[in-house]
């Protein structure tokens, strides 16, 4: 069984014409850019057979196989404003690529497989990440039809649009419906390449603790303020931006970061009364990242004391680690090493899909292939023959599954 | 002579009708509103047989006396957005109550007297801070007329629209037409509240360095890349804007803000790979706002050598600092001394329009009276009889210059 280099390397491209302006790729979630994706993709597993259809949450659905709970393979199709080619795409299509090569190869599938492609894992748009796959394993936040994109047209407005029912609570699939969970995605950071080896297998897709940081200083006049007098908000947050780098650097595999921060009332001379915040903590195990919490809720009182300025924290999110299954882990480790690679096992910083249905109980597994110039930017980029190796471990995992 | 209390209450009180809603004042530069207070406060000197002229721009002129060099005394009578009623405004009815007692107490004016209320001093709409004052002494920036507000209407409309030229540098005065310049203004800062005492003489204006900081790093995925490969621009900023602090403590009588920070892209879950913030540097000795600079500038360099970023300082704007005249300072003691004031000397962090006519070499004065809240708040506030003490220290200084 081989997987074609050529076939896979034209419907990266074919893919990409869609939403795609010069190198960037505009193809949200719900839209009609992610709508017309599903076709593409849809089309070339109808013609091999598949029965294709959308469920309430616009996730495309391609099985292979009659009755019996399905072994899942996909990932998403849709992408940031202005994001890159590889992110999501490249797990459909090598899903894609590994069901040809095995029906090509003359493989029969004892068991049903479906090919899926879920619907606005970036959250780009309505602000729900992992939307389709929250949707089909019950993990929707509450009322999530009701979110709205910038110009006012909700979740349940964009899926009716498509021509859904507008309720993507009923894209819940039976968890017994489903024996497991296979994905494919492209590393989005440095690892693979540093070491010169094009896959590995993820161990486990990081705990996140998303929050919002504000404190309270007191506005005053840049000029007339003398120095020792100042309640400088700002000055304060930034000790505590420094703080959020040396706890989380502590601690293996963790990471924090600060992306937004708005010091009010934002002019150049006048002492920011007040700062807010974001905290992006994210750790492996659940208590490496309740014990960076807590570190840096002490440190941000303690910094607070010293300057006279108070802080609080509101949780924004709380989404668990999620330990990928161990026997589909070793599963993919043989499969990867049969395409020629010793397979490191990783660590997913990134939220992904995968972690919607592990957390469901479902047996779950996830390769990485190397790339290049990080995520949702145009410049990120994969390899065609890393992303090749990649689907025929893919088909290995499969075949060894479904066959 | 005496001051009238109640009258200077009074016209407190009418001044702060104009653009007042609530306790806060909106009356922006070359507005309608900074127009109607100057037709009130020209309005009180005509009637005390001043002859009352707008200059080109657009400074309120009332002249007691013939011909020669005056001596010029008063502030400004705008606000910055939402501000409150003392910023300035209270100069101006210091100024108007100090002619008004010593007209009541028969004094006869040998050299002129000229009360001045300066248009826009704020800059809070054109963006040219000081902008009356600097047209009549010639430190306007090139092409100021052309500055436009956020509506697009430039300050050469503004001026046309309140009936003058629309050449702002037609306000020059001769230096020699200028004798000495007094200028009343609350402190803005807890100085003299902390004290207990009411009445300050200025030694000095500040020098300021205005500038923007631009640290440009890597943008990377927050869950993606592990924390030793960051190059993380907003954890550098952070690092550069507690230094500023650090640096400028270290110096009697400077000050250093960071007001503004943005960091881009701005996303919760990604890394900033660009920071851009505002740099406010203040302090009463040129050789020490130079230090500050220089020590600045090696600590940013050496952060982003630790860190792998970089950054670049863009000069906004540089103002020299501006040593008050010592013969004023002598004679503002003293007047002070006379009605029972121990005063201290103080530097005036912020700026003001005295600095433009000392600029100029001529020789200038000013007193600061006890304020709480800040300013540029609705809740900055001063003590009418604080205010009266200081309306009578400066008709004893006027008295012994031009009587």
């Amino acid at each position: 069984m081989e997987v074609d280099v050529t076939r896979l390397g034209h419907r990266i491209a074919e893919l990409s014409a869609i939403g795609g302006t010069g190198p960037a790729i505009t193809r949200l979630g719900l839209s009609r850019e992610e709508q017309a994706a599903r076709e593409l993709v849809g089309g070339w597993l109808t013609a091999r057979g598949a029965s294709v259809r959308r469920d309430a949450a616009a996730n495309l659905v391609a099985r292979f196989g009659g009755d019996g709970p399905a072994i899942l393979v996909g990932s998403h199709l849709d992408s940031v404003p202005e994001g890159g080619r590889f992110d999501g795409a490249l797990g459909v299509l090598c899903a894609v690529e590994a069901i040809d090569a095995l029906l090509d190869d003359g493989v029969r599938f004892r068991r049903p497989i479906e090919v899926i492609a879920w619907s606005d894992e970036e959250g780009a748009r309505f602000g729900i990440g992992l939307f389709g796959s929250c949707a089909a394993f019950g993990r929707l936040p509450e009322n999530a039809a009701a979110r709205a994109d910038r110009d006012g047209m909700t979740i349940a407005d964009a899926l009716r649009s498509l021509g859904e029912s507008g309720d993507p609570t009923r894209a819940r699939r039976a968890d017994a419906a489903v024996s497991a969970y296979l994905e494919l995605h492209i590393e989005q950071g440095p690892r693979l390449e540093r070491a010169g080896v094009p896959l590995a297998v993820v161990s486990a897709i990081v705990g996140i603790f998303h929050g919002r940081v504000t404190v309270r200083g007191r506005q005053d006049h840049a000029g007339a303020t003398v120095m020792g007098e100042r309640k400088d908000a700002l000055v304060a947050a930034a000790e505590m931006v420094v703080a959020v780098e040396r706890i989380a650097r502590a601690v293996p595999d963790a990471v924090g970061t600060v992306g937004e921060l708005v010091p009010k009332p934002g002019a150049k001379n006048v002492i920011p009364g007040e700062v807010s915040f974001s905290l992006d903590i994210r750790a492996p195990r659940e208590d490496d990242l309740e014990r960076i919490l807590r570190e840096l809720r002490a440190e941000m009182r303690r910094i607070g004391d010293a300057r006279g300025v108070t802080s609080s924290v509101d949780v924004l999110a709380r989404v668990p680690v999620a330990p990928l299954d161990l026997p589909l882990r070793e599963l993919l480790l043989r499969s990867v090493k049969a395409v020629g690679v010793e397979a490191p096992l990783l660590v997913s910083g990134a939220g992904h899909d995968a972690q919607n249905p592990q957390l469901a109980g479902i047996p779950t597994g996830m390769i990485f292939v190397r790339s290049t110039g990080g995520s949702h930017t145009p410049i990120e980029s994969c390899d065609v023959a890393d992303a090749a190796l990649g689907a025929e471990a893919l088909a290995g995992a499969l075949r060894e599954l479904a066959a």
